[in-house]
């Protein structure tokens, strides 16, 4: 399955006094960028909420390696960096639209709980068909 | 009764590529003012939320008079600008910490609203208290 | 000239513990949408900024009529509602995608800066041609 | 030299549709925590602007351990977690105002460079009090 980058144009209010892109923002665009991700690979938010499904984030890292800013296409490149039926970890690589450079990368951590009990939810067993969708992108 | 004012100190992240304080963050003030003032007058979120009420924001508006930037001190004074009993606008002034000019003003109308329900509630008949109070504060 | 509604989708991010888009992310849509418009009359904040204008915001006003939540699709209206040559108040009109309803309403008032001097620009003598943009959009 | 922890109160703005504080939050509460840390060793950011020193944040991690939300007050203590001469790593441990627990520890890693020329600064050799003042908060 082939996997489209998601695009990101930074927003004036995205900038700070440094004239440059707020380092948390990036936090934001890992969120924007995974959402897009899960939707492509059929299960978006509502499909997940509609399974009762909840997958809170556990932690984030953040890699800053160039500045963007104001106007800037930056293109996310969103992965399953590790997953291991109980945790997910998803993996971002940014980088301006049409360069090779890598302006910032980042991870996810992510675990899954039923909405309704909060409890974990064993993937294989209870939602075989998410577990293959994201096995299937593990490389 | 005398009203303290809220006092926000400008985060780094507040500012934008013009090096002042980014316009939509007031917006956020006014919301930071607003709980504020409710708490100083007896009637906190946790409050109105305890008792069903909800008061959503149906406008705001806001004049941006002069800048502001990373750490200033600014004071925000909030006042019962108009209450009709079924509707409430706030008023905003913004000052620098011991400065006399109005750096921004604004307000907000809010309605109050059953958060069972979602119907208007009368807050004459069904909360005298929190009708007095905020008449108390009208002027 | 036919302008395009600019298209904005609501992130998880955006959204409050009421589930809906927190009121001040509009301000920023309708900073979004602005940038846009001025891109589509051929005036983007990148010629400004070459051309050493600034032009400030003076004032927002924005009215909520619906709410908005996660991952719906807002359409935005920028236009000229008001252009004296001196002061530009710009309307917006957000909608969901597909839908006649407008979920919320919007102005912002700017006037123009020289970026060098901070001293107002007159825009009729020194900037014709953007003049003639503004007011080719008022109606 | 004994430090006090920062406060942040929890704004209605910062949380979301799951009715807690969105992660991206913690970031910048990491970055206020440390505006008020290097505030509290004398090197405030007016301070290192007018020694044209900058710190770029190079990367940034956040783990999140348990979920705050609207009015708790979280109190941060910043330290100095790595201090190379070069790098800097500050860590965060957040707890609700009172509790033992912790619910959120981060890191954040800086340089430091010339603001005029860009180039990395020789803290030891340059700035020796800064240097001083970072080495007596390491541990």
């Amino acid at each position: 399955m082939h996997m489209k980058n998601y695009l990101h144009t930074v927003h004036y209010y995205e900038t700070d006094k440094m004239s440059i892109t707020h380092h948390s923002n990036y936090i934001r665009w890992m969120e924007e960028a995974r959402v897009d991700f899960l939707e492509q690979i059929g299960w978006g938010f509502e499909k997940l909420e509609a399974a009762g499904i909840s997958s809170p984030v556990l932690a984030v890292t953040c890699n800053y390696k160039h500045a963007t800013t104001f106007a800037d296409r930056v293109e996310i490149r969103a992965y399953v960096k590790d997953f291991s039926g109980v945790r997910l970890t998803i993996g971002y690589e940014m980088r301006k639209a049409g360069c090779e450079e890598v302006v910032c990368s980042g991870t996810s951590e992510h675990c899954f709980l039923s909405a309704e009990t909060g409890r974990p939810i064993r993937l294989q067993k209870d939602f075989p068909e998410f577990y293959d969708a994201l096995l299937g992108q593990s490389h």
